[in-house]
């Protein structure tokens, strides 16, 4: 659907990712990365819940902006690097699961700004549930040192 | 400023706070608990940063996510929960510093829905330093066993 | 897609429409109702624009919110009403066009709250582009006599 | 509390909101326009209710998302423009009274994008009373003839 502007866009979103430590403390992993679209996975983790033994919005959020800062990433130009300016996560139903999935695509791509949605879904024994949205705007930064991937 | 419903509200919010895991894993504490307002707060800790090394959007995006639902649920009559609707975490600056605090406020409390308001601060040598806020809608929850705290 | 529980909800949906006076002033039609889903539109007028002579973001967010609202009312039981929590609106292009379209679905539909998404767009000379999006929580009111519709 | 870039920020603020035909139509006035500060205000017009007789959430975010454009723009160099990226508008109470006031403060200022609070109040009889808050970002434009003011 989107071209992308850096031909290595697959393996430098991948080495971003690979570069937080928080999403490997947390077990969350790459599905898929295409132009524009990244999926992202997570098995269930009890050290990941909340009070009520579902996992935290916090856990939840972190997988759907992960997953729409790489679907903006991928679609800029070589070494530039991705910035969350804001997002808005709605919770529609409990976390409860054996694994999470977290779907993003770029809906308006744009030199400075992008806008990115993402879907957050539970499976279990076979059934998918959506149970969390979130809608993004991603920035893109060049030439700066402290900021690339 | 708020009265609270329920005399044992500050024992039953840090309660409830105990049995989140996830607040657990990555540190979070609690530095206060009034009717309506709760602040956290977290040290800096290398796994839980971002490709950039700054703390991850989702840790600060907990932060404040439990202080708005501790700050609701601090509100609310003996035995319901607290339940996140929705929330927008705007990002002003990096997550970088020694240490993190989160202050939330009730601004509307209800009688299903709590709208509340929160700052996220970075600390590094006596400086303080407003790096994200937080918009959430918090909803009670009565009479659902697996909605309790 | 849903079943509404209101054999009545178009022509329901259609009288809370007609009852709104800010719709009529700034000239907002309804172009379909179906159960959860609501496409309202309208004509370019110069009454309605800013500073840089594009529709202002308050009437595209009007049209969101109202097709999102009804969206949202179409799928409520007879004689409920509906109020709007919140709602986040992204501009993504300026509001430049003929004719402008409101298009809402209900994503997740809820006894007490509703999620529901929608998108602007702008048409022209045949040309449709997508400009705004809306992210936004619904409530139904049931048993209050100031909300009915 | 800011140090205005544009010496004739109070007179340019002014003259972009004039040229506003939209504001104009539904009768928004200038209370004050400070450094990173606007107050707007609107007296109740029953051309502007939706189906339960109050305002419609349209007119208060517009009320509120023009006095955070007008508060970021204060901010700005002289000739630039302003945008509005997104908000997010959460609506407390019913918009009923004699007259609604939009108060905006710039939180963070910055080269590019500005976040910015608002809250919008309605009065009545002395009384007044918070009906919505707003969470905002604005973003300067530079440069494009289309986008002064």
């Amino acid at each position: 659907m989107f071209e992308p502007r850096n031909p290595h866009y697959a393996e430098h979103t991948l080495a971003a990712f690979k570069r937080q430590n928080f999403s490997d403390l947390i077990g969350l992993q790459v599905d898929q990365i295409s132009p524009g679209k990244v999926i992202l996975s997570l098995p269930f983790d009890a050290r990941l819940t909340q009070q009520h033994g579902f996992l935290h919005a916090g856990v939840t959020t972190t997988g759907m902006d992960n997953a729409c800062g790489f679907a903006a990433f991928s679609l800029m130009p070589e070494n530039w690097g991705v910035l969350t300016v804001e997002f808005k996560t709605t919770l529609m139903a409990p976390a409860a699961g054996e694994r999470f999935t977290y779907v993003a695509e770029v809906i308006k791509p744009g030199r400075t700004l992008s806008y990115v949605e993402a879907k957050a879904y539970a499976c279990q024994d076979e059934e998918t549930k959506l149970i969390a949205s979130m809608s993004a705007t991603m920035m893109c930064i060049s030439q700066r040192p402290d900021i690339k991937g």
